[in-house]
């Protein structure tokens, strides 16, 4: 398999921009849950911006739970993301490491299928490996997202499929980048959280040694799904 | 979304080495369909390679439906790949090209099911142009590879996430190598051939322009499935 | 597993009442493509029920791709049904038909799915069998419902799940009824689209005897899915 | 959609009945975790069935992951139920409960992802409701499957489609059956578990609440998935 190169990074999206200071806005509290946002007419003149832009941006927005339409009324702030994520993240990664759980979610989910029909024993020793680390590691509430890469990556490993090991790799700023966040919301969460994410990996390792794809390709995308939604989501198992 | 960056191709797996040259004798017909292959310990000695690697070239030959285990027997040749397909692609690329659809299935339907909900009008149009050139192109019986990458392209720039068509572009030459494999062997198929994969393309842009998020999920798969099936058997609706 | 009892049937819904009603004036032409409908508050006095009764009718007319909302704007007429299609199965009957193949697409694909993992080689010769029953009885243009209906009772029976079968035996005169109609648009339909009805059969039937537990679940849910926008679009492969 | 009636229940299968008749040996230690099975032979000379029987009894047994095959050596036991499961379900239940589980996956995935999108705002205050419910039942340690049905019931209810209603009522005993099961282990577990199972049906109405199909979808499976593994092996979270 040749030519797995990557085009150079093309320029932000004028919908991404647009939604990310709107999310600053949100996450400021310039903009309170319950809040109505100004019309689509209103939104194109404030940001020097044309129609479908201000549309992408309001349909990521709801696709990220932070707003809702409601029919012939308007659009609401729906949930408010965690305080600190701004001065955790930037307001304008905030869009990538969305977008990125977009993409992780069918990756890594396929990925963990095949591991679960393909891992040798040896690759399953390093998935379990991995998730010893990540325990000592968050259990000791130290920086963790190195070794959550490490479990996910070795994960990819075990899909015998060098491919899905490539694009994670290919990810892996953006991924590096989005758990930093994610966990450090977990740290200075509870110790309930902290277990529920501990808890999350146990399971995507024992379908794995199990055998049971299925249960692998769940275990994993409901995973990613929740990490996503600790990311928006400031009420989310405190 | 900075830092999208691939790391140096790795140098081929094993396993996928011995898969290539194992797919070689079956599309010699040196190994014909029912024969039955030598044992894992007779492979390890013939390769000169470990036991973990026979395994995974076992298990990718499998997946592919190329040959089939049954229990306290041995394993058997189950299918074999179209004549044309060493002539056209090289032993060494089969197992790249069914590698990427496994990757393709789950990104493409994520991707398709994202612009199902979130395309422009003029996105819409993008595919639509893309789909009546595929038409144009694969009518006249000339390659198609490039206006099949285009819709498939297009697709993903619908979703909204620019990772998509990062990752897309990233597996531009495998996909497009792909392509004109599964072209090549319809060029050479039947009316009816040519007529299937034209309806498959057409049933995504139909999902995707009704706004049916799960329709459009499921016709990317199933299109992205039944290529993959049309590369490894040749028995496949002639 | 004791006690598999079906409660009596309950009244009918009113959104389902509602919806038939509004669908017999789409396909009576009564209201057209591209037609805007009356406001839910003005469909609240005209048929004296309740708000969240038209929001329900609204919502599954919407997810039948029959009516689109465009915000801010109103709701409108999307497309319309086969012409025949009242006359073949009554208004009334055809919200209870969509709800069926919202059921049967999880349903069945589970199923198909269960089949390819556990089918003896006796199950699927009665697959094969009950494929080629389907096969003479439409090539010869006769009454297929009960043909098309044992080819999925015996997906079902290969999946060694009784409940899967018990199911599939209580939705019997739905299902039937849905095959009739879906079946009779088939027959007035060209004979490329009999060629796909049968195509989509024989490629749930490959998937099982290949063992591909994922393809078989995405060529029934396909196949199912295909089904449904069969009854709702009359421009659908015609 | 008249006729939705179920046929009187047929005998039970034969591959079910010996699938009965092994784990009752494993769950009460005749037949030890790492053991190996009798021959398929020796399997046929001592219940004095036919090989297919025997083969489906193994593959349903391979499926709930008691047992797994080893590649020219035989098959082995994987696992152990938890000690009291035969005391509170019967051997002759688990074979039922356990397929009832591979039919409530994808069925109640589909129910919850229709409830996302349709409910109206009674529908979701009736699954809150019974959410609270659940919580209270729980905590008390009192009898939680009545509690426990309600709650998905309420889900089906809100698909606004009546048919995933009659057949999980349809299966009302064998549901109520199986969680009473899984439920006692649930009671006689940690209060870790006992937060596990009321956290997994918040995420399922949380999900709903938000409007987010895919998450509804996963959130529903994921929950039930973990259910039928609570099931068959008593490590799990304990």
């Amino acid at each position: 398999m040749a030519g797995l190169t990557l085009q150079p990074k093309r320029k932000e999206r004028l919908g991404d921009q647009l939604y990310g200071q709107i999310l600053e806005q949100i996450v400021s509290g310039a903009l309170k849950e319950g809040d109505k946002l100004p019309s689509e007419k209103e939104l194109c003149l404030m940001f020097e911006v044309s129609r479908p832009v201000v549309r992408e941006a309001m349909m990521l927005l709801q696709a990220d739970g932070l707003v809702v339409a409601r029919q012939g009324s308007g659009t609401y702030v729906q949930r408010r993301p965690p305080q600190g994520l701004i001065a955790i993240a930037g307001a304008s990664d905030i869009a990538g490491i969305l977008r990125c759980y977009e993409l992780r979610v069918p990756l890594e989910g396929e990925a963990a299928a095949l591991a679960a029909k393909r891992r040798s024993s040896e690759q399953l020793g390093q998935i379990k490996a991995a998730l010893d680390d990540l325990g000592r590691v968050v259990e000791a509430r130290a920086s963790a997202s190195a070794a959550d890469f490490a479990f996910h990556r070795a994960v990819a490993e075990a899909s015998c499929n060098e491919m899905f090991v490539s694009i994670l790799e290919s990810l892996h700023a953006a991924i590096e980048n989005s758990m930093a966040v994610a966990l450090n919301i977990t740290r200075e969460g509870s110790d309930q959280r902290i277990r529920r994410v501990l808890d999350e990996h146990s399971r995507i390792y024992e379908a794995i040694a199990m055998g049971d794809a299925d249960a692998a390709n769940l275990a994993m995308r409901y995973h990613i799904n929740r990490a996503r939604q600790r990311i928006t989501d400031q009420h989310q198992d405190v």
